[in-house]
C-alpha cells in the first residue's frame, strides 16, 4: 500500500499518517546549509535524528511541555500530530555563533547577558529573514499572545535543554524551534513541532570546545556522521543496529 | 588564627568570611533527618555535598539564576555571600514521594500533573510546617512579590536540573530551595543559598529506580556513601583524592 507524500522538505518527507490529524514523519540523509546553496549526504543522519528528536520531544513531554511527537515508529520514520506551522523559525541563543556573532561582529563563544529570543520568517525564496514582532503581527503571522506563549515555552526548553546537554558534557549554545497550532474542542494550542536535534542545535563540547553539529558539516569541519553519533551516545539513544542499518535503504518509499 | 564561628546547623558550620559580607560554609558527614530524630554519619558526605553544590550553583549562575556561592575553599569549605535566610523552603516537586505520598495517600512515584511548589516555615521548634501564601504574608516572612519571584526562580531550577540530572541517568522526583536576601545599591536582591546535594534533592536512578539520595539514610537502604559518591561521579565531579581525604578532619576548626 502506497501512502500519500504530502510534502518533501530539505531533511524530511512527510507522509500521511494512519489516522486522521497524524503525519509520518521520515527523517534523510540529506543535509543543506546556507538556503540549500550547500548540498550533502551524512550517512545516518536520518536514524539519528530520528532517535534524538523522539527523546528530547519525549523528555519535553515528560516536563510538561506539549509537542506534537506521538512515537517513533521505524528507524527513519516517527508518528507526529498534524499541526498548522506557525511560518517562524524561534531561535534561542545562550552563547554567540554563527550568523548572529557575525551580525554584531562579535566573538563566536562570547556568552550572551541573557537569553536571547529571535524569530526568523520561514520562506526559502526570502532566505529566512530576521523578522520583528511589529513584522509578525502586522503580516498576521501570530498574535501577540501566540508569541509571548511561545518565547514562554522557548526558554523553558531552553533550561531544559541547557541542563540535559550539560549533563553530558555538552554546551547547549543556541538552537531553532518551530511551533505548530493544534485545535482542540475548538480551542487552539500551541505545541512544538518539526524535530530537535544536531540539525537544528549548536552543542559544543564542554571540555574540548569542538562542535558536535551541523556546523561540522556547514564548515567542512569532517567527523560530520561520528559527531552526530556521539550526541546519540551521550543522550544514551545509539540505535543498537549497525552499520547496514545505519544506511539504511537510499530510497524513500 | 581562628576564625568566628558565628552558627551550627546539623550538616553545615558557618564561619565568619575573609571579606565582610561573606561567609565560609563548612560541610560535615552529619546526617540528620524527620527533625533530628534520626542522627548519623554519612562518611565523605560533607566533601561530596560541597562538591556537588559548587558543580550546581556554578552552573545555575551561569544560566542567569543568582546564587550566594562564591567559589569553594578547599575539600569541605565553600566561601558564599552572607544573606538574610527568608525562613522558608521551598519545595518543588514533580513525582508523588515522601510526605507529600503520605499527606495525599497516592502511592510514592506518581507523576504529578504538573509541578507543585510548596513551602515549609522554617522552625526546628515547630517541626518546618507546611504554611499558605496566607501565613506567609501575613506574619510577614516574605512579600507576595518575593514569593512571585522566588516560585519562578524555583520553576527555572526545576526545568535546569530535570535536565542536568536526566542527562546523568537520574530522575529529579522533588528538591528544597532556600533563598536569602542581599542589599545591593540600596536594592534588594533574593538569591538562591544554603546548598543543592542529595540531602536537599530525591534522586531515582531512571533505569532501576534505585533512590540516590538521603532517603537511603532516612529508611535505612545501606549504601549510602556509595550513591552520594555515585552522584558525584555522574555529574563528573568526584574528587581525585582517596579515601582519607574523604574522611577529612573528624573535628571542626
Ligand atoms: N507536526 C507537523 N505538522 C505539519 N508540518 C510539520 C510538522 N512538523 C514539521 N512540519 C513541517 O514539515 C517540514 C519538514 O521538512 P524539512 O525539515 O525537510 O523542511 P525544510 O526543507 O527544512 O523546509 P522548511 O523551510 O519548510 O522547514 C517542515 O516544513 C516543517 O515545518
Ligand atoms: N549565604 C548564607 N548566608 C547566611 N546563612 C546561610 C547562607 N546559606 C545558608 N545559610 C544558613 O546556614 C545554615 C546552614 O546550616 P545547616 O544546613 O546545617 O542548618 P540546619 O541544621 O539545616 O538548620 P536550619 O533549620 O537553620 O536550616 C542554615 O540555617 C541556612 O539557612
Ligand atoms: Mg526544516
Ligand atoms: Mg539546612
Amino acid at each position: 500500500m502506497r501512502r500519500k507524500r504530502l510534502y518533501e522538505g530539505k531533511a524530511k518527507v512527510l507522509f500521511e499518517g494512519p489516522e486522521p490529524g497524524t503525519l509520518v514523519q521520515y527523517f534523510k540523509d540529506d543535509a543543506t546549509a546556507f538556503n540549500a546553496e550547500k548540498r550533502g549526504t551524512i550517512t545516518g543522519k536520518g536514524v539519528l535524528n530520528n532517535r534524538i528528536s523522539e527523546f528530547i520531544m519525549t523528555r519535553l513531554n515528560e516536563v510538561g511541555i506539549p509537542t506534537h511527537f506521538v512515537r517513533r515508529l521505524n528507524m527513519r520514520e516517527q508518528l507526529v500530530r498534524e499541526v498548522e506551522i506557525v511560518p517562524l523559525e524561534v531561535v534561542v541563543r545562550n552563547v554567540a555563533a554563527g550568523q548572529f556573532a557575525k551580525r554584531f561582529k562579535v566573538d563566536e563563544g562570547t556568552p550572551l547577558p541573557r537569553a536571547i529570543v529571535e524569530y526568523y520568517y520561514k520562506s526559502d525564496e526570502l532566505g529566512d529573514p530576521l523578522v520583528t514582532e511589529e513584522h509578525i503581527t502586522a503580516f498576521g503571522w501570530a498574535a501577540i499572545q501566540d508569541l509571548d506563549e511561545m518565547v514562554q515555552m522557548a526558554l523553558r526548553v531552553n533550561d531544559y535543554l541547557s541542563g540535559l546537554f550539560r549533563g553530558c558534557g555538552l554546551r547547549l549554545v543556541d538552537f531553532k524551534l518551530e511551533f505548530g497550532r493544534l485545535w482542540e474542542d475548538e480551542q487552539m494550542r500551541l505545541v512544538l513541532a518539526d524535530e530537535i536535534s544536531p540539525d537544528s542545535c549548536r552543542l559544543w563540547d564542554v571540555e574540548t570546545g569542538e562542535r558536535m553539529d551541523k556546523d561540522r558539516f556547514r564548515r567542512d569541519l569532517g567527523g560530520v556522521e561520528e559527531a552526530y553519533q556521539e550526541v546519540a551516545r551521550r543522550l544514551g539513544v545509539l540505535p543498537e543496529a549497525g552499520p547496514v542499518d545505519l544506511k539504511g535503504p537510499k530510497s524513500v518509499q
